[in-house]
């Protein structure tokens, strides 16, 4: 049994999601496990994982459009301001979310469903560099 | 320290939850692993996984609610509608629950709380054929 | 490889953020496990487990007014009531959330970012005793 542990840093252009599957799985590629269990977790409380369809770009804006009537940026319904409009509505909307994802190994490979993409989900206005910490543990 | 890994089918009926604590202690038990780490991963877009309270069926019904007020299904809220009224509200529901969950394993079962159970949260209308991927890790 | 398995009590003062970052990290540094990863599963229905900030107390209060928007505590809303208007938001509130929580570790202790603490996040009204497994794995 072996582990192997990397940092992802990604490069966001304010609120979206980024897909990220292609660099996680050159990840697993590369540390050659066969089957085991791929963990990712964001190091940011604006910006989360997230596992969505990757087929259509529209189902990404309904997303993003969800997310602001959801936890809309509106001063009046938070106390917590100090880093700006955007700043508490990115920390629930990254509560809502996932912090964390684990994906079991098999044949090499994460056994997502055909049409599942793995993405950072940026909640903040402002371009930002995020980290993403890999771990995967297997044989 | 030994691995497992098997793909659990379930077949759901339209929306609902469907209990799969039995199948995955099943999983667990046969494969005598003492002390463990289990991890389900849902290989779907609109089906998620929730633990919740395995007692009372009004709380499944109430928590249906919430997620029918939560995520309607309005086509004037969505551009991507290819596949049906039901299916950006699936994706917005599956995105608030969970696509994976580990459970640790401690004497041999999963360290489940007493009032908890494990579901597949089906948010299609029609009746789908649903993978869960379990995997298990532990010794 | 090695396991570590123990079970952490929170006593809860009703509804809010109990920070459990320093348990969890006693529990990590004991066990010197330098590379590894952390598993923290929740075992109730009405508790959950969430990464938030560290920071500011504001942001604890603004995301509490949030999740009362969110599910409120309105009888009307719900048929399940059998343990008071709290419980069938709780169990809402929990399900939007995290019962479960996987934390990298490296250099023998959790990869938080900076601003990152691990919260136990009450949702009943009434002071409650909560268990939360904690599971390492790694050498």
């Amino acid at each position: 049994m072996r582990q192997a542990l990397r940092q992802l840093e990604v490069e966001t252009k304010g609120k979206g999601l980024i897909e990220i599957t292609r660099e996680i799985a050159a990840f697993v590629k590369l540390e050659r496990i066969e089957t085991g269990l791929l963990t990712l977790f964001c190091r940011h409380t604006s910006a989360s994982l997230l596992i969505q369809e990757n087929a259509d770009p529209d189902d990404q804006a309904d997303l993003l459009s969800f997310f602001e009537r959801a936890a809309p940026e509106q001063a009046a319904l938070y106390v917590h301001d100090l880093e700006g409009p955007d700043d508490m509505p990115a920390h629930i909307r990254a509560a809502l979310t996932q912090t964390q994802l684990s994906v079991p190994v098999a044949g090499g490979a994460m056994t997502l469903g055909t049409w599942q993409g793995v993405y950072l989900f940026e909640h903040r206005r402002a371009p930002h560099r995020r980290s993403v910490v890999m771990h995967l543990i297997g044989e």
